[in-house]
């Protein structure tokens, strides 16, 4: 089964779960603001991932499902709050949590999905010494996210980023879901300790390339199939790896158009598109970054048993980082 | 060991233990902004109630001490929310963490609390069952606890509020604390089916008694030992039992003095007063609830067997009742 296909069949179990997982609880209003984001969309990556993983080593996606319905419900969680922080309106075409209802009734419905995630966790069926080890991954990840997000924040205003502090954010940020999903669908899927280290090194590769490929989207996707406005990080001063490299390796007056787009949120359409066009060799350098990664997550895979699931893992770390949106 | 001599040993504990479990990760910002609440006080009296309930059952305070650190780190994420939500500046005589920090770090603080209360509460030993149960009995109770600040949020804005929906949103927001930690204490010291619903239902009695009596403690309480500002509920116009049950048994004369204060920030002391005089069959109402449900805590201990820790248990219910801060 291709990468699409799987993807769909999941996504239609996902999706059933999720509405059925969330819809609990008497008090309405927070009900409804729980459900909000989770089913208005999202390409579900994090749950397949763990699926398939759990596949790929026993043909075990089934029992695997609680963690993959975790990941979903966190991962929205995480995002409820990130709009908070970052005062953003709109997400996936529809007004945020905070901007439907309130900032406090989006504090809540965040902390309820994530307190609804381990609840839902609580009913993986395993032996205990992988029942432990996923709770406390699946927390532990938590707490590592809101580091990320920390530095995420404080890097906007700080003013030496190295490339180094950048992947070490983007790691917690975003990578470490994905390095959850893949170690817990090894585990639960009864993998050896080989398989286990193997899929967690596949998940961050995954994850490290499939952020990098977003940063080189947030500039140079199609308008059409990307979700986001171009450019959007730029104007608003994110120092993704692309402004990064470029800080560190271009002259001040190589630098000049990139300065005019950097930061001012107002930058008219023919200073953003100046600013992309002096990136170009940073927007190079990422790509390439993106592609090792990709690279990497998919001889990883080595360890994995020969199986259409093992081909589709492999699909998977190549989309991560050649996808157009 | 009288109340207080238990307390204050276990409350050294905790502290310690506290302090040591997080003072974890790598993010400076976000450790010191997790730190902030837990480490500048509290009564302790939600990991005190599992650890004396399991050592009630088979003195087993020890191996609930992951429970207890997970209940009194949780109860402080949701205060740290709480006051987000609120816009309160202080709490236990320090500035707030969104007044510390600023409301983005103080969102991400509050959840990485959570994450990391999970965390510990992986690390606990006891078998499979009661390992699943705890787990996902305190996750529950964070999403009910979300269901409870939703309602209390509500209420404030709604005009009609009955002494039922009162109760259900005390007892969510208030007593779930209370129920989890006292059956979670029953369930890790190995109690019977009948212990351990007996713990749950004192927990209720208990949580219930303590925030009326809360409610009565913030119009009648001593400034000088109360830590909040007297009558501050009243003036907010929160809709405690004591203005609940004034409104459905005083006529409208009666009740004008009230309602001079009822949600008037700026009311002059005289007026505060005045209206807590026109209250006091209401207050009087509220302190006899508060006591109902003290004694029926003190009934359910019947279970235990007879001990230095049950007479704790008991001295702890007529505590929450009769305390003056």
């Amino acid at each position: 089964m291709d990468l699409k296909g799987y993807n769909s069949r999941i996504a239609n179990d996902v999706n059933v779960a999720l509405a059925r997982e969330l819809a609990v609880g008497e008090q309405k209003t927070l009900k409804e603001a729980m459900m909000h984001l989770p089913m208005s969309g999202g390409k579900r990556m994090r749950p397949m991932l763990a699926l398939l993983v759990a596949d790929a080593v026993s043909g075990s996606a089934r029992r695997a499902m609680p963690l993959a319905l975790a990941l979903e419900i966190i991962h929205n969680f995480t995002l409820v709050h990130d709009d908070i922080m970052d005062k953003d309106d709109f997400r996936r075409g529809v007004p945020t949590v905070h901007k439907m209802w309130d900032e406090a009734t989006a504090i809540n419905a965040g902390d309820a999905l994530f307190a609804r995630a381990i609840e839902v966790l609580s009913t993986l069926d395993a032996p205990m010494t992988v029942f432990r080890e996923v709770i406390h991954d699946v927390a532990c990840m938590v707490r590592q996210i809101g580091e990320g997000q920390q530095w995420d924040m404080e890097f906007e205003k700080q003013k030496k980023v190295t490339e180094e502090d950048y992947l070490k954010m983007i790691e917690r940020k975003t990578a470490l879901m994905f390095m959850t999903g893949a170690k817990g669908g090894a585990l639960i899927g009864g993998g050896t300790e080989e398989q286990v280290k193997a899929m967690w090194e596949y998940g961050k590769h995954l994850g490290v390339g499939f952020q990098i490929h977003d940063d080189w989207l947030n500039l140079m996707g199609n308008p059409k199939e990307f979700q986001k406005p171009i450019g959007g990080d730029l104007l608003r001063g994110k120092k993704t790896i692309i402004v990064l490299h470029a800080f560190a390796t271009m002259s001040k007056k190589e630098l000049a158009p990139v300065m005019k787009g950097f930061g001012k949120e107002k930058a008219s359409k023919a200073v953003l598109a100046a600013a992309i066009k002096a990136l170009a060799p940073s927007l190079k350098y990422a790509q390439d970054k993106a592609r090792e990664h990709g690279n990497m997550a998919v001889a990883l895979l080595k360890v994995l048993p020969d199986s259409e699931f093992k081909a589709t893992l492999k699909d998977l770390a190549i989309y991560a980082v050649e996808r157009r949106h």
